[in-house]
């Protein structure tokens, strides 16, 4: 009997891979940071396993470790990510592109312009992963001393939103007649100047490109605050979530799908993603030794250095082998990330080490197994509403990648919790999502 | 006899034309502002006609003209130039790929990142065209009132392309050693953090990208002013050049040039490219008959609307059948634009609406004849040092284009004038343009 839902699958993509032993991985391709044929490669298999989009991961600067551990770091560069999915849409035709855009450290008008003209060029395929940067070496590559606080980061991400979303309705679906005879080029009743005046911007508009084919393109956001979860349930189409057990997937579902209901939206008109590292192969003991293999290749120096940056306070004052101590220091680091970090140490009962060596790895929710296994999981998360679908993380590339394709993406099909062919061509269109009314004209 | 200089070729884009009255032409494209198929199809002719580069023409704002004039006009919108130009890398392998970029709305981290992408992505095709947005509504868009002044947007450029051209500079060529046995990605030793701290910006860096494939994108400027010319003698690699006779090219040139083999620069190391507006057919009433299509379908409130701008002063107020007057109020207008446009009325004694209609569509340096005729002249003006080559103005596309790429091109490689296949693979090799070394590496 197929499922009446089926998973929504985004891949969360960083040139190499998330996790940070990948590159070490034999067969692992070391130099996709540079080769665009890398991500061409990719981003077809990906469409090929009728993925619903590619996430682009980002950050704004090279990640503030200690250079000892920043040297054995993959993720010191990367493309940019406009530029890149405006590259790979060129070889796709049904796959999302979501870009990571932060709302600390970028202007409102350029983004929305930017993402207008992505989803131009792709046909309606744009989604705008939207973030307010919490990397505090990221604050001085753009002339700030101090990084903004947390609340004030959300207060300006909410003004934002509301600015880019206004910029893309300046003009009607119908605004541009382009009449050859009478000399009109657009229809001047058709325009809509936004005029904004706020505490954080001063925006005056119109937007000069025309309003995207999917009206908006799709809103995606991560946060997981208190803060996080509201601006979600007000705004988000996509949230991109971070749990580590079914248990609390399905509590923060029915908290932001409540949060909802509360003001009116249909929760339908969100899906909840968490992320998911899937290591899949043949046998039970073979996706363990795979990554038991690319846990192996992570140094411990990388490791206690990124344990240090989740918790905001430096991890290698603590006893390796003692457990975590309580009462941390109150810091500006990201509040998700920092929780996160103390819920699965205490969960898992982990030393300091042994944190620090799964976070430097991969510390969320994991799928380890067989297809049949990894999808039985998935199919409980989405008949008990932990989830919408998943957001992948591969164990390394191409062949985590390659393994999920030919063998996970043909059981969840058999079982009718994955499309075979793409419901539309729009991104809005395969999630399942409304097209946006546009504010300003009917 | 071959020429033993050749002509380099920009081809300066708009989606639609740079003639204001080119939408209405028949058989002109009037959707390319949304249609990628019509500017690929663009792209890939430039590359068959051996075109160095597409050169994206941008703004920062819906032009500021009265919505009566705004409305006849298809320059209000356009794909945005990174996003395009990315897309458009996919689809040719020599065409340069230049992309304007604004010094005083943008963020020097964001510009170095993402020309550098776009220079990985494309095979170190990239080019930036630095402008200092003269645009005032550019500024409302940003959330600022008064637009800054001009001497102060240079000085903030030339700030901004230090701070770009340092964050280029992040990564010897040879960082990324990428050991998979020792676990070490790049090498510390290779790695430059810029910490730049001046008046207009504080940048720590390093940037989290290669050095890009050229070393750096090429340096475009436009600027004619005195600070823009020493800008350029400085640092410019091409300068856009606007010159309305070959007398003008030939002082530009000799002076801009003076300006580099006084500082030390190789004058080669510069190419100036003035635009030129080439309306070709099989004979030379043909070739006119064109041009006055074009120009009578330019409205007239338009017009009078864009010599507004030009002159910053509103040109309705002023006699339409009269002389421009003498000793117009000082604005912050870009001067390169008021001087050319002075000075062009002066030269052809033109009225206030001959000139209005002159410029409202187009009013440069022009040729308009068969492939003879305008290689005689494009021959005139590189023998005689008049400039390195042009910046094309097609009249409307596709057909200016087309017969440009069929007629044209044949008749300069014929004298040896063109290149008959690409000289590298890379911007640069094709200007013939070194490589920059790396300030902080050998």
């Amino acid at each position: 009997m197929p499922s009446p839902r089926q998973l929504k699958l985004g891949a969360f993509m960083r040139p190499v891979s998330i996790h940070t032993g990948a590159w070490r991985y034999p067969q692992a391709w070391r130099d996709a940071n540079f080769n665009l044929t890398r991500l061409k490669y990719l981003a077809e298999r990906l469409e090929q396993g009728r993925f619903d989009a590619f996430f682009m991961a980002d950050h704004l600067a090279v990640l503030n470790m200690p250079i000892d551990a920043l040297q054995r770091s993959h993720t010191v560069t990367s493309f940019e990510p406009f530029t890149l999915l405006s590259a790979l849409s060129q070889h796709t035709t049904h796959l999302g592109l979501v870009a990571t855009a932060s709302t600390t450290f970028e202007e409102p008008f350029h983004i929305a312009r930017r993402f207008a003209s992505l989803d131009h060029l792709s046909g309606g395929r744009a989604g705008w992963n939207i973030v307010t940067t919490s990397n505090p070496d990221a604050a001085r590559n753009f002339g700030l001393e101090d990084h903004v606080e947390h609340a004030e980061r959300y207060r300006r991400a909410r003004e934002f939103y509301d600015v880019v979303t206004g910029l893309w309705d300046s003009w009607a679906d119908d605004a541009f007649v382009r009449d050859a005879g009478s000399g009109q080029f657009f229809d001047p009743a058709r325009l809509h100047v936004l005029d904004h005046k706020g505490p954080h911007f001063s925006v005056r508009g119109p937007l000069h490109i025309a309003r995207p084919v999917q009206g908006w393109p799709v809103i995606v956001q991560a946060g997981a605050s208190e803060a996080g979860r509201q601006l979600a349930a007000e705004t988000a189409e996509v949230v991109f979530a971070a749990h580590g057990t079914l248990e609390e997937g399905r509590r923060f579902y029915a908290d932001v799908k409540g949060r909802m209901r509360a003001i009116g939206r249909d929760p339908n008109h969100l899906k909840i993603l968490p992320g998911a590292f899937v290591v899949v192969a043949g046998t039970l003991a073979e996706a363990r030794a795979i990554r038991a293999r690319l846990d192996s290749l992570v140094h411990y120096e990388s490791a206690i250095a990124s344990l240090s940056i989740s918790l905001g306070v430096d991890a290698s004052q603590f006893d390796p082998d003692g457990p975590l101590p309580r009462d941390l220091p109150d810091t500006n680091a990201s509040k998700s990330a920092r929780e996160r970090a103390i819920a699965l140490a205490e969960r898992e009962g982990l030393t300091v080490r042994q944190l620090a060596q799964r976070l430097g790895g991969f510390s969320g929710l994991s799928f380890v197994g067989t297809p049949q296994t990894i999808a039985d999981e998935m199919q409980q998360w989405l008949e008990q509403e932990g989830s919408d679908g998943f957001n992948i993380m591969f164990p390394w590339l191409p062949g985590g990648l390659d393994a999920f394709v030919d063998t996970l993406v043909p059981e969840l099909q058999g079982r009718g919790l994955l499309r075979r062919e793409y419901e539309g061509t729009t991104l809005r269109e395969n999630l399942g999502l409304p097209r946006p009314g546009n504010r300003f004209f009917r």
